[in-house]
């Protein structure tokens, strides 16, 4: 069985979870909390990030997009219309803009800071970070989101699915990061109806289903957030 | 003929300059400038960010890795042993960490860092943010060459090519960044042996040649910069 390595807050840990489920990969999960710094896990990935995937004789794979590559070239090629790639490299490209996107625009801009300050402070040690949230940072992150669903409102509505008219690794890399947003009651879905649409959508795929009993230590879920019809 | 928006101090366009050199492929250069915001570039790449090609009938593909899969899939899988990326999908997976490394990680701590006060705060308007260069974020991006430099020169000296045996993306895309440093003189070479040596062969490419005689608009280069033998 392979392992992945991933926090429950993590957009790219969420990102390689949905991806292992829509492919029917059994992975064993380990919550790494990558601001500890382990030894062992860092030798994994000297950069110290996550997600990392431990593959056949545990090579580790390491990063959200490498992973998502990697399980392409070993499983989704197999998997004909349940493929998450399109076939046409100009459709592929597509998609692939749309990943980083979520992963890298929308992360930086608004998920990791979000997540640190209301999440990982709680958890981290006083000497590995920890503190109280700062509030001008969660209001700075706060300030995009609306933009960002827009954005994802836009694709929704003119799309039948993020990346094009398959379900695609855009649907996937959107609904990690929305998925966190959302645990921590950040989107304001009655503004993006076409949105709210394609997220209702995506969560009833059985592979979304593990993400929505996926709890925090301390901080309890939005009342809707396991909920398909919110 | 294929376009491609990008500026010389952009690692992630150099380093599609340099796949596109490697696979033979001929693109008009515009040099963008990104931090004005030009709407008909926003329009290629809502994300505002570089570079951009502009594909087979004008389609836009955004973004270093993004360019860097789509020519994989429509040059590279064609060139035989030629080809900027392994066959096996471990490999590829080891490959595309290191570009994530060189256009992600050494991006974030040092290159757009030493790039955005050294070159392009000289070329910016005073409203796009021009100023004269905050040197505390020189000297916080300078303090993490070393590092970079030492695990390149580890993984030079431990591989025939810093992404295994074959010249691969991850060449190209760590020679994009260390020259943009190299240009800027930020590289103690003398510290770091087996890195110049590799970097040497990097450098000694046709397609590294266009790249030597870049020059940016008041600031040349250091003296060896374009020395295959420095």
């Amino acid at each position: 069985m392979l392992t992945l390595f991933h926090h429950p807050m993590s957009t790219g840990s969420r990102y390689a979870r949905l991806i292992l489920n829509e492919y029917g990969v059994e992975a064993e999960l380990i919550e790494e909390k990558p601001w500890a710094r382990r030894k062992e896990f860092l030798a994994l990935n000297p950069a110290g990030t996550l997600p990392v995937l431990l593959a056949e004789n545990d090579v580790p794979i390491v990063g959200p997009t490498v992973i998502a590559e990697y399980l392409d070239e070993t499983r989704g090629a197999l998997k004909r219309n349940r493929r998450l790639l399109p076939e046409s490299p100009i459709e592929r490209a597509e998609v692939r803009r749309l990943v980083d996107w979520f992963l890298g625009k929308l992360d930086n801009e608004v998920t990791r800071h979000i997540a640190r300050e209301r999440v990982f402070k709680l958890q981290m040690a006083a000497e590995q970070g920890g503190s109280s949230p700062d509030s001008t940072a969660i209001r700075a992150a706060r300030s995009n989101i609306r933009q960002h669903m827009k954005y994802v409102d836009w694709l929704a509505a003119t799309r039948d699915w993020l990346g094009g008219a398959q379900p695609s690794y855009a649907d996937m890399a959107a609904a990690a990061a929305i998925s966190i947003l959302d645990y921590l009651g950040e989107i304001e879905w009655a503004d993006h109806p076409a949105a709210r649409d394609w997220y209702s959508r995506v969560k009833s795929r059985p592979s979304f289903r593990p993400l929505l009993s996926d709890r925090v230590r301390g901080l309890s879920p939005v009342a809707h957030y396991g909920d398909l019809d919110f």
